[in-house]
């Protein structure tokens, strides 16, 4: 197989993922059919319309090749019909979350670099291909966006798109490593939800009485 | 009369709308006259921005071209002073929001065509060029977004943005028959609305402990 | 020194200003370290990534450029670890974002006219370059974007838009015009805040008579 056939399934699957965990967030919210596609949509290529804008990739894939919309149409509608079938839709979100979180971080890193984004760039590039689709996921259905939850999401994006960058460096970016790559992301994430692991917050101290804050007592 | 003069005055006729959409809007939210501007401006150039950007027209229309943001800056100046004589502005917003979503996708989707978008593709393309505006000055203003309230919106666009797509397809893509997309749209949206016409909504059927399961009524 | 170094510094002074007012906004929204990273990175550079985008650098300086990125993260971590000793969190936001958009509103002008957009798009997308990361940081941490509240704030940086804009025409665009521009618009800035200076708002209802106006004792 060779690589762009790779990166394309990986895509195709990343868009499949996050297009149902935008559908199923919009049937919990309960949008109408056309909703429904559409958070799917905004969740499934949002990342990569933002990525492929970055890196002058005109017009982006989800445009040009019309498998991505249509597996994002797909996807979505069948989230609607079967969604009856899908027992806690909450868990599923946050699952295919980082699936789609584990995919699109990895390709977004990869194709940032084949379009020559130095490194730092492209783990940024990377990073925001991967979470993207999930912001505008919630910020379109009133949720607080999980980027700013006080989870392991971003980070674990970050790590991931790091070490892609560095087999990319070592001319490492084989099919095997990368899947590695993905797992790692993926990996974080589902241990991070399920053991509830946090990332610091700051520690913001009240007024203190003496302090002589102007104009407050 | 030209392709490109009839494309530039169904474009800024469509500026013109959505900017008096969005400052209709904003003055209802009792925003300040630069306030009333930005959302005119975001509602009347935010789909078209995006748009650009996606086709790959550097720099958008809407910054190429002085007479865009100068006809979205009088119009909004014009609600601003003149809205005292709109009876009711929820009924404008409407109305006017209806005009721009048919003008935006109809020219939107001939430029994604003419820019050698493929048709699936240029049909999403000109569809998110004609809610983009009104999406826009949704989130600006809090309110819910209307291409996710259950009502015929987007589909509208996207049945116009076909028939645009099949025209093009056919070597028919002249003003008349673009047109007639152009009123498809409004033609839906404004019966849809009058009618209360809405998408269906996914059944979300809460675990009750007598379901009969699948099959069994 | 070279314009394009004076640009440089000016660009990362920006983004060190606007990472610390999103940072401090996150820190005050008791965000985690990730939260307040990505905040103010979005402070920092989303004005910039739209600029870059706008005018057709690909992939934006945002990525291009490690000491962009950096510049960010490091700013947000510091004001992570050191607010305690930034006494009043608000008041710090309100006067580096001031400078912020005095900076970004300048160079983003510059850059749009070198990219040679015309000089009425160049003002409109040098002052979103000013707004964009604050209404960016706004609409993450939930508060009402600055731009729509009743202050001086895009007029400002309009105002300082359009005197790059002249000083380019004039061939003055030098160093120390261009800070003159800046600091017009910081100083703009800065005294309608505190002389609680404002844009009118549409008389929706005829004016009350006994409104004894803001800040007045």
């Amino acid at each position: 197989m060779t690589t762009s056939t790779a990166l394309l399934i990986a895509d195709l699957v990343g868009v499949a993922v996050f297009a149902a965990s935008g559908a199923s967030a919009a049937v919990a919210k309960r949008l109408d059919l056309f909703g429904v596609a559409f958070v799917g949509f905004v969740a499934a290529l949002g990342g990569g319309i933002f990525r492929g804008l970055v890196i002058g990739e005109m017009p982006p894939l989800a445009f040009a090749d019309w498998r991505y919309a249509t597996t994002a149409a797909i996807t979505a509608g069948a989230i609607f019909w079967l969604h009856p079938q899908l027992a806690r839709l909450r868990t599923t979100v946050l699952v295919l979350d980082a699936a789609g979180l584990a995919l699109f971080t990895v390709t977004g890193t990869l194709k940032a670099l084949d379009a020559h984004v130095p490194p730092v760039g492209a783990c940024v590039v990377g990073m925001l291909s991967g979470i993207g689709g999930g912001l505008g996921r919630d910020l379109l259905t009133g949720e607080i966006p999980v980027v700013l939850r006080r989870e392991i999401y971003a980070v674990a994006a970050l790590a991931g798109a790091v070490v892609v960058a560095v087999l990319d460096r070592a001319g490492q970016a084989h099919s095997a490593p990368l899947l590695g790559a993905a797992v790692l992301i993926f990996g974080l994430r589902m241990v991070a939800l399920r053991r509830r692991w946090t990332v610091p917050v700051a520690t913001l101290r009240p007024p203190r009485t003496h302090d002589p804050g102007p104009g407050q007592r």
